[in-house]
């Protein structure tokens, strides 16, 4: 099978059919028409084998993480999705991986309407770049700027179970508790983009970002958008019992802090709103947790149980590695 | 240098300044205004070291194609580039590299008036993947469908340079005329994207597509897509002086046909407007050469001096590359 028949069988037609795909793979581009009224929003996220998956991971899985962390961006700008492409690179052309990658990314683009309508595949180390677009109404998106002084930091799920999801997926980790090893590995393997949230804190949240490469990296870039200090309860970070069933409460704690790929969401929210947003997560079946608040300044803080802190983690970096970070 | 301040520093105003782009680099998702009564067309490129480049080539030259490959996917709709988003896989963070990288990059860039507006870097083997966003006046955008049996084919400039300058860059052609040399070296380093020709061709070609493959591989595609068969006077092939220069008309042929990387635009158009079309390419200093003509039925066939004629090389395949193909 030559490469143009790979792309054909496995992805001219992956996820939604939709009405405003004009032209989708199989030409030089892609036309698409954008609803007039809106922002255009644009994505871009890579995975790389043995860097942001372990090498050997399930296809499938890896074919959802490519979308759902894309698809998590959008959810922070409270955007709806609506296309993808696919820059995919494999060292073989493997039927039975694309088969599993195709499916993981299918069932999730099907989930959320969004058609692939472009793909470049080529051949070398496996890595997988997706470009999601969407779209908001004009000037509503959601952005990591704009909050002030006094609104309160909240997180939608709970922090930690994808760090611990990848430990035990790299054998860093073992577990008798199976039901709660499952729970955690799902997390990592299948991650959540919190969409509907993202869209219904629209005009409610002040600054939104998804917490993708831990709060101890992701919050800093949040409070320097917003021109401001932010602070943070350590003891008020929402975990599983998955996840204390893990490990230690300190070490639960770390991953929470610094574990990234939970995809969970970042808000600041003014005090008097915050109410009808935790009402509105719940009507997602989500809860939303105040974990501080953002301030005067241009500081970090963290405390636990009232006493200064500081994080055993820092947030991922892909050219120096928090020590920390388990290595996959 | 942490990830995100190389992102920072390289990656956070390349290419144009665009009133359109409301958002650019820098936070979870770029947010633009794509204008009304147009379609939105969207493609995306890879290249790969060792694979779409020689291992070790100039990074201002990879800066250059990385960008060069997708704005020829738009010339060949007719479309009008505006934005793009840039995935960097890196082996390390190498400023030297990056530097001429984002030269190549933002030079093309700017030329075409296209603003980077969102990017993401990860460590891994030297991997670019580029998505272009552009548009085009509502439904006149030209695909690779849409020809009639009759239709002359076309291409614009001369084919075969590229994949001489490719065989000089791996050393594996050596040649005495500098001067010819430096120029097919040049036409595979900065392929230059024929985006004004593909929006002269607007409502004047019947189809298009660009030639990236080699016209033995893309020819086919086109011919299919229009649901015709196509024939090609090899002798008509448009080949340079420097060409020429570079080897015996078999050889210069073979890359003519099969070489890859031209970037030239392949056409449609009926024979009654193809004066109009050459002469919009002559005020763009470009030929447009007639090549060949659609006919019912569904083969490619070709002939030199009124014989038949197997070409003696394949189409670019990235998983079952022509033998006679140079690997790099």
């Amino acid at each position: 099978m030559d490469e143009f028949e790979l792309i054909r069988r496995y992805f001219a037609h992956l996820g939604a059919t939709r009405a405003d795909v004009k032209l989708g793979v199989g030409d030089d581009a892609a036309l698409l028409r954008v609803p007039e009224g809106t922002d255009l929003v644009a994505a871009v996220d890579t995975l790389v084998e043995g860097r942001h998956f372990p090498a050997g991971a399930d296809a499938r899985s890896v074919g959802h993480r490519a979308l759902a962390v894309n698809l998590s961006d959008l959810a922070a700008m409270g955007a709806e999705p609506a296309w993808a492409t696919l820059a995919l690179t494999l060292p073989s052309a493997d039927i039975a991986w694309l088969e599993g990658f195709a499916r993981g990314f299918g069932e999730l683009a099907s989930a959320h309407g969004v058609a692939l309508v472009g793909g470049d595949t080529t051949a070398g180390p496996l890595t997988i770049s997706v470009q999601i677009l969407g779209h908001a109404p004009r000037g509503s998106a959601l952005t990591r700027a704009g909050a002030k002084a006094g609104d309160l930091l909240a997180v939608t799920g709970t922090l930690g179970d994808a760090g611990a999801g990848l430990a035990l997926a790299t054998g860093a980790l073992e577990m008798h508790d199976f039901a709660s090893a499952r729970e955690l590995l799902l997390r990592f393997e299948y991650p959540t983009p919190r969409l509907e949230f993202g869209i219904a804190a629209r005009g409610t949240a002040s600054a939104a970002m998804d917490i993708s490469d831990g709060l101890v990296g992701d919050l800093p870039k949040l409070a320097a958008a917003c021109g401001l200090a932010a602070h943070v309860d350590v003891e008020r970070l929402p975990m599983s019992r998955a996840l204390h069933a893990a490990a230690d409460v300190d070490q639960a704690r770390a991953w929470a802090l610094g574990g990234g790929d939970d995809y969970e969401l970042l808000v600041a929210v003014p005090p008097e709103k915050f109410g009808t947003l935790a009402a509105r997560a719940m009507q997602l079946n989500l809860t939303l947790t105040p974990i501080g608040a953002l301030r005067p300044g241009n500081t970090v803080t963290w405390t636990l149980h009232g006493a200064e802190f500081t994080p055993p983690v820092q947030g991922f970096d892909h050219f120096r590695r928090a020590s920390t970070q388990i290595t996959v």
